[in-house]
């Protein structure tokens, strides 16, 4: 590579965008506050903003098959990385979007990156969104990660978001916010795993605008140790849609778990549901896994790996 | 009858209570804010509270298969009836409490009914307490109708609670708060129907404090109109234990109806769950009585008896 990654940075990288090198395609790479190396393709334009730090990135009418990485990194300790990255994906797209960040810190200061995401996505277009969260390093300093994730679907849109905080977020507020027009449909997983003393807050409001619109929220998380998670994920009907909330959390040790699903119709023609489910690994799980000869360590592992992959 | 009842008072106090006439063992009427007739049974005393409005209903040790009235009506338009009921009911007791409130306005001032109702279950005893509200009269008064519910259950009790608002009540908020020792058992039921403009908030707060503690908590609502309800529930679980929360609405018109069931764990063998839906009538269901001859208005009606019963 031409650019300047250590090792650190690529493990980085490959942790949470699973990019061994440069990708191919286009691609903006953001280390401590600054860019890297960026690549803009025929169909998919990358450019600086100018009122804001950040970039916007514009996908043509018609783009399909295409991939665009925009992962950031932080391995300096003391810094506070704001950024506000654009996406305006036109009509007709069906395209992957791949983002995530890595935080090493070996200081005892606080590292923070809080990525303020927008999605315009076009008419009859279908994107899917990866984000993966993730924090290392030996030092005592915090790692902290405020994602904003917006998402406006035109009409009969589809999109489908995952996010994943992988481990090592000492602590995160997360709001994701979606507004949906007539027959767009949304499928937003969100995958948390909290240790030792972590605090994650996760909210989420998704506001059915249009007829026909569709939203299924799937939350899973697990805390360990003395972690602490809030969920607020909220579905406001406003038209003939269908909503489906479903958040499982596995809870170990003296972590804590709170879930507080909302559904409001505010239409006859709406139908919500939640589900909501807050328990320990099951017994009879770890013993079935015990008698094929793993060990108890080894098949909670196993049950927690299966849950949120 | 003694006492000095209209037929309209009496009509309240069939459609709440289910009274004809006094009821036989240990009963409390109260009408308008004040006392109509009282009798205390060799093992049930009711007695004038010395430091507020209400009473004080103290039921002895191994009381067995009794039942206990105090339902309170009220005729007179411009009155807010503030009372508090405690209810000190012994250990290995097994009761039933009919309670419920009635009001008919024919005016256009405000008729408001404010019912603080404190449980002390004992050790080991089952309660039931069945509470209906009901609202009728011609009047543009508003029917105004804002209960507390207060429980506490000692080891191994068991509580199954009843609330129901048939009709007719303008706006209510409703508090609803308890908390269980060991081994101790739930069971809340609660169904609201709402219609024109009328507006219900229900909380609802349950500790789960003790081990093996376990709370089912169903809210079944009917929202009509122009009508809007926002549901509340919080379970949380502090030890080993067991909560379930169910509420499931129905919506028709231009009702609105939030519900935000919330579910904390705070103990790693702590097992919580809830679910919540909103949705119109099925058309199927309505196709399917009407197959059998009844009209469109008797299918629904049919069906929103059977769902809140």
């Amino acid at each position: 590579m031409a650019v300047d990654l250590s090792p650190i940075d690529a493990s980085l990288l490959e942790e949470i965008a699973n990019i061994h090198g440069l990708p191919k395609g286009a691609f903006n790479i953001r280390k401590d506050g600054k860019l890297v190396e960026r690549h803009s393709s025929a169909n998919i334009e990358i450019a600086t903003k100018t009122d804001h730090p950040g970039i916007d990135i514009t996908i043509a009418d018609g783009t399909r098959g295409e991939t665009v990485y925009i992962p950031v990194i932080v391995t300096q300790s003391g810094l506070k990385d704001v950024v506000y990255n654009t996406f305006y994906i036109g009509e007709d797209c069906d395209v992957t979007i791949i983002a995530g960040c890595g935080i090493h810190n070996e200081s005892h200061q606080a590292s923070e990156h809080d990525g303020i995401h927008t999605f315009h996505c076009g008419k009859n277009s279908h994107v899917k969104y990866v984000e993966k969260h993730y924090g290392e390093g030996e030092g005592t300093g915090e790692r902290i990660l405020n994602p904003v994730t917006n998402v406006f679907q035109a009409e009969n849109s589809v999109c489908e978001m995952e996010l994943t905080q992988l481990r090592g977020v000492t602590s995160t507020v997360r709001d994701t916010n979606a507004e949906l027009e007539a027959g767009a449909k949304l499928v937003l997983t969100e995958k948390l795993l909290t240790h030792d003393d972590q605090t994650a807050t996760s909210n989420m409001k998704v506001v059915l605008k249009g007829k026909d619109s569709n939203v299924q929220v799937i939350s899973r998380s697990v805390a360990q140790d003395n972690s602490v998670q809030v969920f607020n994920p909220l579905v406001i009907g406003e038209s003939m849609c269908r909503g489906h909330v479903q958040c499982d959390a596995i809870i170990m040790g003296n972590a804590k778990v709170k879930a507080i699903p909302g559904i409001e119709a505010a239409c006859e023609d709406a139908m919500l549901v939640h589900e909501a489910a807050i328990g320990k690994i099951a017994g009879d799980q770890i013993t079935k896994l015990m008698t094929l000869g793993l060990t108890e360590e080894e098949a909670e592992q196993e049950i927690l790996e299966d849950f949120l992959n």
